[in-house]
Parts: C-alpha cells; structure tokens; sequence
C-alpha cells in the first residue's frame, strides 16, 4: 500500500528542492534564523530559532504551496484546486493560489476558527464548511472531486509540496552551517520529512528530533509498531500537531531516519507558547512554540549544542493567547 | 545651534543608504512587507505592514547599528562606544558590535526593564545602571566620555546609523513601488527621517505620516512652534515613543516634509497592540503597534489607499501584553 508513495518519495530530492528555491523566491524572502541569549540560557544550549512565522499566511505552509502551483501542470489546475484545512495549509493554498490565478475551494470542518476562515475568504478562495472534524471534511473533499472535478490537494503527498518545504531546510544549512541537532514539530509530517531531505544530502551527521502532542502521537506509534498508524482521535491544544496520522509521504521518507520523538503533554505546549513570547516576542501558536518546549523537555541532551528549533506557524488566536498566559 | 545638524544632514543620502545595504546585507535579511486582510477590512485600505519586528534584537535599530559599525573609523571606536538606550538602541550596538569586535557600554537608568538588561549583557556589552530616567543616563554619558575617552554615539545625530535605518525605505519601494502613504512611529525621529529621505529620492509624492504619544508629542509641537522643542516629560505606555525630544539631526531632515504627525492616546496605544495581535498575528512593542492604532484612527483618510504601516519593534513585556489583553 505504500509502494506508491516511496516511489513519490524519490521525486522530493535536494536537487527539486534547490529547484524550489528558484520557483518561489520571487513571492516570499527567506526567514530569519536568530540566535536568542535568554532562550539558550533557559535551555542551556546555543539556541537559534528558525522563524516561519514571519512567512505571509504565517506559517511554513506557504513554501509547499507556492512551489505546488508552480509545478503543477496548467491542463491539472485550470479548473481550481480543492483543498481541506483547519488553517494553515488553506490559508497558504488560497495565498499562493492568487499569485497564480488559479481559483481555490478550501474545506473546512464546522468547528474551524471563524477569524481563519474570513482570512481564507479574503485571499479569493471559496470556503466550504463541512464535517465535524478534518477528517470528515478531508472525506467530503473526495466527493466533491468525484463529482466537479477539481484536482484535490492533498497536502502532505504532494512532491512539489514538499520540495517547496525543503526550502527551509536549505536556509538553516546556509545560515548555520554547523548546526548539531535541529528540533522540528510533526503534524501531518511534511515540513520535518523535508528538513531531513535537505539534512541528507548537506550534513547527514545532523540530529533531527520530531515533536508530536503526547494527545496526538501518530508518528512516535508509528515507529514503535514499524508500520503507518492512524489514530482514533488527535485531540490537542496544538491545531499544527492535530493530526491522526502523519501522511504516508512523509511517513515513508522519516520512517527509517527521524528515531527521535518527544512528546508533549497539553500544559507543556501552552508553556511553550509563554517562553516564546517572554525570550524570543514572537507569537508562536502550539505547533510553533513545540520545538522550545521540546528543547526545554531534553535541555540534558542539548547541553551546548548548537540548535535550531523550527517555529513553524504563528496564527495563535485570543484565546489560546489568554489560555497560555493564564497557565502560567 | 542647527547648524552643525543641518551640515551632518547632508550625510544622510540616498546614495549613502544604498551603501549602507550593501554593508548590512551580511548581517541581516530583509525584512517581510506583508498585506493582512483582515487589517485592510478593519481600517478599509489595503493595509501592508513592514516588519521591523521580524528583525535580530526585535527591532530596526539593528539596521543603524550594523551600518555605524561598518562605517566607523577604527581610530574612533578602538576603546568602545557608550550608548544610552531604554532598551532597541542599547539592544541593536551591543548585538551588531560583536561582530565587529568592539566592545560596547550601555548605560541605563535604573528603572530599565530587567529582561532587555540582561539580554544587553548577554550580548557582551557591559552594563551600567545609572540615572532616574533616560535623560539622565544620557547626561552620564557625557561624564564618562569626558573620563575615560569612550566614543559615545548619539544614536539619532549619527548621520550612518540614519543611512541604516534607511534601508528599510528601499525595501519598501522595492516590495510596494506604488504605495500611496507610509505611517511611521516617531521617537527619536531617526526612522522616520532616513524613511522620509527615501521617499524624497524615489517617490517624492507618497505621503510621510508620523506618530507620536499625546503624552510625547516632541515632533508635533516643534511643528507647531516652529522651532526644536524638548518636552519637560515624556511618559508613555510606548517606550519607543517615549522621547522628551527628537534628534536634532532627523529634526533638520524632517522639519518642513512631514508635516502630519498622529498622537495617540495611551488607550489607543494598548489597542493597537491587540490589533496587530488579532490581525496580524504578531507581538507588536507600543511604538511597533502605534501605525495600526494611527492608521485606524485616520481611517477615512487612507480609504481604498495602499498604506504601509512600520511595524518599528516587537520588544513587548508580558506586564504591557497583559495590560493590552485586559483593556479591550
């Protein structure tokens, strides 16, 4: 069953990834790679935060996107794209989707954030609200295909998607060469399956350690059963990190090579939103901030590393924001 | 007595700052100009935010400090420079002269918030605390240059850390070449002086406006005197803007081109923090938040205009970040 995807897996290479780079750079400017004092004094390494906030859309989605559009061939996406979301990826799609003029019908479950889906609206996409969760508006996703057609994104296994990701990657090695250990969140998997596609080919010694909610661990099962899980419930704090499975794209590529998983319980995510704000004044929102509370979780193995930990996303809303700052 | 500044002023060129960026481009990336929806709905034009914030050390000033470095003869800061700051100043010298290797004192008063003073220190400048507010650990400055033959920079009268500053303008006109109006925090006015020199060279016709405290309003009233004033005190939420005078130099350079200048009530300071919270996902310092709050304030003004607001800084204290929360 997996077949398919380890050969797409072959087609997310470093060299489609320095290709990537080249597609997407006229819409987006790299991110910065800071080093913050307070932060490494906390954790006790040399601490230097990767900052895919600052992307538009605010998150490291709109990489993947862009480069998808790109990519696609004009006779697959003259018609629109269809894509389901609980935020990020959708807000990415309908954002990349403009620069491009190629409509987009963003899916979302009937609880989404209502702030998310005005901001998707606004960038030009349809919106469509369906299904109690992302599952079930993943699923209503395959009827509307069969029955209008459009060419349904499906995030996490699509190559170009995840070449586009790998973009960061490439950004870090520039930036700091000699990183040791890069701590990057797993939610549906692209963004860390990618980071280790460039970490192989440029510096294979580097230590890339995943972080999941302990509330939605479908890749740390994974590697324990040694096969794809699917989770019966993915319920966290932490949309990014939402997820019941990792997609089996990325699932193929870090099976064998991403052994490393830390898990997060619920208050260490909200903890790890206040350290953000506090030693870096960013607002990361739960999947952003993971990677510090993850580095703060095993500081004894960091212990004067050099380490980047990836903030992936910054869309926190009011109440998360107040959840966090009440907790601690 | 402006002479001497009007002299200096014509140190602050277009041509200068195009220098400067080819000086800074090691040290720093450019930074995001990014268009919020959900901001342009609320103020009702197309609203685009620079992000200063996004910068190392939180804040624009890191632009100004690089260039001075660069700049400066190695006679003149071979045994250090001193500066006094309330934080982004001291911040931005004490970050951008471990580069190039030259020691740096930052005084501050004794009142200085303590996590911007460690994160001095942790920087490798040395510390002192010295002096009730600002104004007096500027006095004591002059004490210890006159002892110990530091070289003191006066951050706002260095016409390099101006053409600094001013690479942010250049991006600006690179990322938004028609943009109709750009509305820029004020404290010490260096900013928005460097911005405005920009606007002169490039796009003479876009529309400078400033913004100050009602409780600082040092700019607006030397307008309305028509002289240089020095305000008695300067006490405001927005440290950014808390400023009982501008610079002479940025003075001279701003006197008779921006002539539009916003104060702010202390309300609707907090308020523009919540709002570049809500709408742009970002942790926005008093002065970084004041465009948004001004920008809403002006609104029928910039209707169905496309405006760039100067996100200046991100330094925000969880004391203040609280204090907005609760406000609205």
């Amino acid at each position: 069953m997996l077949k398919k995807y380890e050969r797409l897996s072959e087609q997310v290479t470093i060299r489609n990834i320095l290709r990537a780079r080249s597609a997407i750079s006229p819409y987006i400017k790299p991110t910065g790679l800071i080093y913050y004092p307070e932060l490494s004094r906390i954790i006790g390494c040399e601490a230097f935060v990767k900052h895919e906030n600052h992307l538009p859309t605010g998150s490291f989605k709109i990489r993947g996107a862009l480069n998808f559009f790109h990519a696609a061939p004009h006779e697959d996406v003259a018609n629109g794209v269809l894509v389901a979301t609980r935020g990020n990826h959708g807000l990415a799609m309908a954002w990349a989707g403009q620069w491009f003029n190629t409509p987009c019908t963003v899916v979302v479950p009937e609880n989404n954030n209502p702030e998310i889906n005005r901001i998707i609206e606004s960038f030009g996409a349809e919106l469509i609200v369906h299904g109690r969760d992302f599952y079930e508006a993943q699923f209503y996703c395959d009827e509307l295909v069969a029955a209008a057609g459009y060419y349904y994104v499906e995030q996490g296994n699509e190559p170009e998607i995840l070449n586009g990701m790998g973009t960061m990657g490439l950004e870090i090695f520039e930036d700091l060469p000699d990183v040791d250990v890069i701590v990057c969140p797993i939610g549906g998997g692209s963004g860390c399956a990618s980071l280790l596609r460039v970490a192989q080919a440029v510096s294979p010694q580097v230590e890339i350690v995943g972080v999941e909610a302990e509330r939605a661990p479908a890749f740390a099962r994974s590697l324990e059963e040694g096969r794809w899980v699917v989770l019966d419930q993915a319920d966290t704090v932490a949309d990014g990190l939402a997820a019941r499975s990792v997609f089996q794209l990325p699932y193929v590529i870090m099976k064998d090579h991403v052994k490393d998983v830390v898990l997060l319980t619920e208050e260490e995510i909200l903890q790890g939103i206040t350290l953000a704000l506090g030693a870096t004044h960013n607002l990361a929102e739960g999947a952003g901030a993971a990677s510090l509370a993850a580095a703060v979780k095993i500081k004894d193995r960091l212990a004067g590393k050099k380490v980047v930990l990836v903030m992936s996303g910054g869309n926190l809303d009011r109440e998360h924001l107040e959840r966090a700052l009440a907790g601690s």
